[in-house]
């Protein structure tokens, strides 16, 4: 089977994802894609969950608590403030999904501005190879505009300095998620 | 690195195809990927590949020779008539390179009706989990318009019956070309 868009965006983390790493979940909705960023940095390493939402911070400590897992350092607080939170950090990954938390308001959902402003922040200091894969879910109420400006910001990121992939399934009904992946560049 | 789209090809071809399979490559042009595809299937396999014109079918001969592969039928028809050299089979898979022939005469390219009826054909013979690779140029003349028609009617397939993925690097300049994969799912 291919690879679904979820399955792709973890694999794509830790094909790049190293022990010690520091990385970021930029929106921890259910806590899922924090655990696996967790586990994949390894007690070395160290999370930086965001999400604004406390429904989604408290889920997500249970996740963890129930994984005994102690290296994630949980915000609630806008991604948007990602630079106020971490000066000087070399991140490993990060990861966002985009759009609203499940089982929750609808209304309350992630916009382009400060998804951008985000990504931005995480670029500048990711690791040579490192990863940001963004997860987009745009079946929503202004999923639509946040995508296609998520796609007009990232198709003009330099290809001098990073790769930016689009994996997406094309022949599903209901909007489907889809996935984009930017690999930062090694400097030659 | 993120695979680029002519590895990404290849790998997604291997994982999917077995040893002994009936393959296809709709589009010789330098023998580059018949050549994969005869070493992927192995001695008891077999690999068709057309190409409407005499240089590529020559060129493929030569490299098919020079690697010692003697599991190929090369045909120099229109992979438009797929279905009237081969009935009865079950294919492993097939792979599509659409635009012109590299350093030959750029106004004989695919078009999108003969490509489509040949994807057609294919899809109709490909085994359960088989995979149909499409590996698409589209930065000279003619090219733009069988991109759309190619994305067009694989958008539309039915999502029951097949996975379509595009994975494309969106960031390049140059129109870089882009893959399509269609994947047959096992009948439930």
């Amino acid at each position: 089977m291919l690879l679904n868009v979820l399955t792709c965006a973890h694999s794509l983390l830790k094909e790049s994802l190293q022990e010690g790493d520091i990385a970021i979940d930029a929106t921890c909705g259910n806590g899922h894609d924090t655990l696996f960023l967790s586990q994949a940095v390894g007690n070395s390493g160290k999370v930086y969950g965001f999400d604004i939402q406390a429904q989604a911070i408290q889920k997500t400590n249970e996740k963890l608590q129930e994984n005994d897992c102690h290296n994630v350092s949980l915000i609630q607080d806008s991604h948007e403030k990602i630079s106020t939170y971490m000066k000087e950090v070399i991140l490993g990954g990060a990861i966002f999904n985009l759009g609203y938390l499940p089982q929750s308001d609808k209304s309350i959902i992630t916009k382009a501005p400060s998804t951008i402003t985000a990504i931005q922040a995480i670029l500048e200091k990711l690791k040579p190879n490192g990863r940001l894969i963004l997860v987009i879910y745009y079946g929503h109420p202004g999923g639509e505009e946040e995508k296609e400006a998520i796609l007009a910001y990232t198709s003009q990121l330099d290809q001098k300095e990073y790769q930016v992939l689009r994996y997406q399934f094309i022949n599903q009904q209901n909007q489907a998620p889809f996935l984009i992946a930017i690999e930062k560049k090694k400097r030659s």
